[in-house]
């Protein structure tokens, strides 16, 4: 199936002939093959911010079946949040991913693809929520961070390892962040315990050069102590897959991506443009456009709303985060001229 | 207004302090200021092969009044057809954008902006349809040509540089052309008088790395005679903008774009991240996105279909024209694993 979504031989010739050193290094890397490459689904629980994560079980069953289907590495059943910190009353099951839920809605995990939950700081009781590895069917526990918490985000990144999960942190908001207070972040975390180590886009406010400057500083402290990378992009700026391979070009491993996009706000980097791109005999394509076209097109119709729009566009211009630009659209608001000018004195 | 949409200090400190002399030059490319560069509208022309040209005289209007006021500097009216080809009661009058018609709708030219056309090779009867400069509203002929018609376009090129036009040449379906055949018909055209040679990404099948590829080689030839650079990109992978700014950041001055993406099956490049992304107070942002609000999201959702779809995902990453996912989404069909197979067997 895969045969036919590769390049034609004139375009593979063209690249072959390119001259000089730097020139063949550079024109092969977006067709090179990297065993490293970690394939990561958030759709339930970055799209879970779309519906308050109010997903029905048959569509969390697809979507496994799926992303075994494709290949997928990991899947993120949606966040362990504390339910002493919010109402479960007011959110679907993927909020909290309570183990018994993912044991009951997926049953026994297929070796080939492992499940992970995202933690964030201070809305997590991972004390008591978040067991031991060998009695929960998630091997990978994501730590959320934002710069000014990453004391906690450590305490928590080293419970989890002692717990025995792999462990992933998201340094959230990095666009806002100091290059001295990313740096001193950055030293902290690589530090730790963790295994990968992700750049954020938060406000899809990045170009691809940006991202590449970005990488090149984390490489220079995860390289010092042999992390990973990953890479976790919005859409605001219809950049979010051309970030994630811009990433994936300079070395970046773990890329997260979501069925049809769906993410809060503008949304994530599509999974079918990443699996069509990655060169990779291990994922098919098949899938997960099928997934897109059997599910994922039915929620969009609906009245769950996601996708780039000109005021995701804004927030994502200016550097700010989205939620304007989700009250907005939520609203049903058509005064796309005051909306700029509520962005400009928001600054 | 442009005052918000700039970089937050900590992002601007960030590049500032980035080390190495290759890696200053990288870093602020993408926020350096290039009087060079022109922002061309493709709305009514490659937007029109999604309604077959039939804008209304208000569309045509308020779209010339946004250029205008965005600081947009060239718009594309339309192509040049002959109406001895192409049956006049089939399309709107911007398939033929006879100089009579521009004057009628758009009045005099402000000389802020200059009016285009395009001009296809074998489509266009260019002796006789193409007047002298001087007695027509148009500043730009955008000679339009497969590899295999180099000749031809040069002969159209030659004759609208005679009449006084500036002249650029688009150069299509390049991801299917061998490196020689691309040689070659870059130094022929490089030789020509034609003052600014496209990169066109006809089937939206290039990622920003190998748009990079083609600009080095494209360089090599015009860098010789003087020739300015274009780019125009399709949306099939998402990449239109992406690949828009990677070629403008490889010093390609001339960028297309279209309002909400309008174009072609996936589309075009958006004229409102476009505005957004440079870095240039001619340009500005609110008349872009007060027109897409206004006057383009009417048309998207009456039954002009264009935008990125899996259909354009698939035909972008096997290198194929859109016609056949252009179709699929005109009849309405839902079996996309046997458009995926009938992909693979027309390669």
């Amino acid at each position: 199936m895969q045969s036919v979504f590769t390049f034609s031989l004139p375009s593979v010739l063209f690249f072959a002939i390119m001259k000089g050193k730097r020139g063949r290094k550079e024109n092969c890397r977006f067709m090179s093959y990297r065993e490293s490459i970690r394939v990561v689904d958030t759709t339930l629980r970055d799209g879970g911010l779309v519906n308050d994560f109010k997903f029905s079980d048959d569509f969390v069953r697809a979507l496994y079946k799926a992303n075994l289907a494709a290949g997928v590495d990991y899947m993120e059943v949606g966040y362990r949040s504390s339910k002493t910190i919010f109402d479960a009353s007011q959110f679907g099951a993927w909020k909290f991913s309570e183990d018994e839920v993912i044991s009951k809605v997926i049953g026994e995990v297929n070796p080939a693809i492992k499940l992970a939950v995202m933690a964030d700081v201070g809305r997590c009781d991972f004390k008591n929520d978040i067991r031991q590895k060998k009695e929960s069917p998630i091997s990978l526990i994501r730590v959320a961070t934002y710069i000014h918490q990453v004391s906690d985000a450590i305490e928590m990144i080293e419970d989890a390892k002692e717990k025995g999960y792999e462990v992933s942190c998201n340094l959230m908001a990095i666009s806002k962040a100091t290059p001295s207070e990313l740096r001193v972040a950055l030293d902290m975390i690589s530090k730790s315990n963790v295994d990968v180590i992700y750049v954020v886009d938060s406000f899809g406010s990045l170009y691809p050069e940006q991202v590449r400057n970005f990488v090149k500083v984390y490489k220079e402290f995860a390289g010092k102590t042999g992390k990973k990378l990953g890479i976790h992009a919005h859409n605001n700026q219809q950049l979010a897959f051309a970030n994630t391979i811009a990433a994936c070009c300079d070395g970046v491993d773990w890329v997260d991506a979501t069925y049809g996009g769906m993410g809060r706000g503008a949304g994530n980097c599509y999974m079918e443009n990443l699996i069509g791109y990655l060169h990779n005999s291990k994922y098919d394509l098949l899938p997960v456009i099928q997934f897109v076209e059997e599910h994922v097109k039915a929620l969009k119709n609906s009245k769950d709303v996601w996708g780039f729009d000109i005021p995701y566009l804004l927030t994502g211009i200016s550097n700010q985060h989205p939620r304007a630009a989700i009250s907005y659209i939520k609203e049903g608001r058509n005064d796309i001229t005051s909306f700029f000018n509520e962005l400009e004195k928001s600054e």
